[in-house]
């Protein structure tokens, strides 16, 4: 099990799906759209500058919006996997 | 439905009408203006380092002019939305 | 009515008159002056770290000397507003 | 009157006379000298992060030294003066 | 044996197994995938802004997931090391 | 006198002997040395952000080690002075 | 005697000796290793924000691993020394 330290959070990201016409890839709109995920694993919080931990804002199984280029890839047990920070999840999609 | 997280905003854009003279787009001015939109959800506040949370400071169905550059764009059930910064928002329209 | 937020302040700028010699717009002096504006709203004042607001330095009348390039032009109900940070504002002229 | 707001000083700058011989302006010394000037008007003093405010460490008549770089002139009543922040100003000179 | 200081820790990397096709070394991917290794020693935890020392978030002997390029190389003993910082690890592997 | 402000310490330099050889200036090492010099005066010490003083570790009289390219040059009655700021003095000689 | 400040230690550099084949000196790994010293004199710790000063992390006589670019050389008594800050050390080799 991958357990995700202070306030990174593991997801397992969505795949778009790319827009082909006739098998072309087409090209996707000039500004870049979110990617949505789903948690899998949460971590303890960020260490706050009183030595306390901020609570998660998001849990497991949640459905949350994040931006794109955002976090580190993980192959783990032959998935793939996100590790994005708390920070960098926009909204839960409920 | 999208819930933002900390202090983050989900807003309804207000079209820019472009102004055109007989179907020719006219150049906006060099300065950019701010646009305006409508507040459709707002996250919990951000995290203060402390450990608390800020009050935001707008709430749902509030109009708000916001930086034209700010956010990232969202596609939801079809519709499109703004997710912005509590911060990035400079005044509230009555 | 624009509610500005935060630490922000509306400003009705005071028009510089261009220098000109029979017409020709004078170059003004290289290193540039400050303006000075109205206050015509002020927002409830800076989130410090604990949470509390700090109080805004100016208030509504105020004239004030503010940097040339600080702040964002809005225009609301045909009229033009300047809208800075309550930090950019130099000094208040009695 | 001018007001300063938070850190900020009001300063009558004392004119460096530039050298010159035979008419010819001499380039001063490659590393830059500092400037003196006399305080005019001091500000309430920078507002502290537990939104209390500093005591400001210079008061009105004190002859300043400062970076020559340092703030923004003003003009005000026809006479030129210098709006700097406290922590720009060197030392006094007694 | 080493010492870490504060939030340091020192680890074992496991190396990775370059993949090669009739000993031809093929590119990985485009995207680093990040690497693991096992933690040797761990610091006292970072200093906090109050002097407190923040408790360590991995512990001697887990198996943890770090970035490729975070840390500095230490040969002690004939034995090759990393130094990492406790936040530049992202997970623990169970 | 000169009275530094805040952290601010001024200090006389003491003159580094350039090396000749036959009138020859030599290219001093690669790596720069740092310089020492007297402690003239000492501020009240800077300001924390609990708006306390911290205070100064140099006091009069003081033989201090600090980096070549530190502080601001003064010309006072005469003499020249460097003004530095606390933390830039890296050790004091006994 | 060098008295370091604040976070600032004394360390005598352990010399790297270069590795040689015919006299010849032979490029190191491309990826620097870093140095060890032992620590000649500790400073009375970093400054907190809330004025109270950190305990430094080593003491005199401990063998450190420190970064091979950190610090400030200084030549005393006709010996070199370097001048690193507590932070730059990362490891005691007991």
């Amino acid at each position: 099990m991958l357990k995700p330290l202070g306030d990174r959070v593991v997801l397992k990201v969505e795949k778009e799906k790319e827009e082909t016409v006739g098998g072309i890839v087409l090209a996707s709109n000039a500004k870049e759209k979110p990617q949505t995920g789903k948690v899998i694993a949460v971590g303890d919080g960020k260490m706050l500058d009183n030595g306390q931990k901020a609570v998660p804002s998001v849990k497991v199984d949640d459905k949350v919006l994040f931006d794109k280029y955002a976090g580190t890839e993980v192959k783990y047990d032959g998935e793939d996997y996100l590790i994005v920070r708390d920070s960098d999840i926009m909204a839960i999609v409920d």
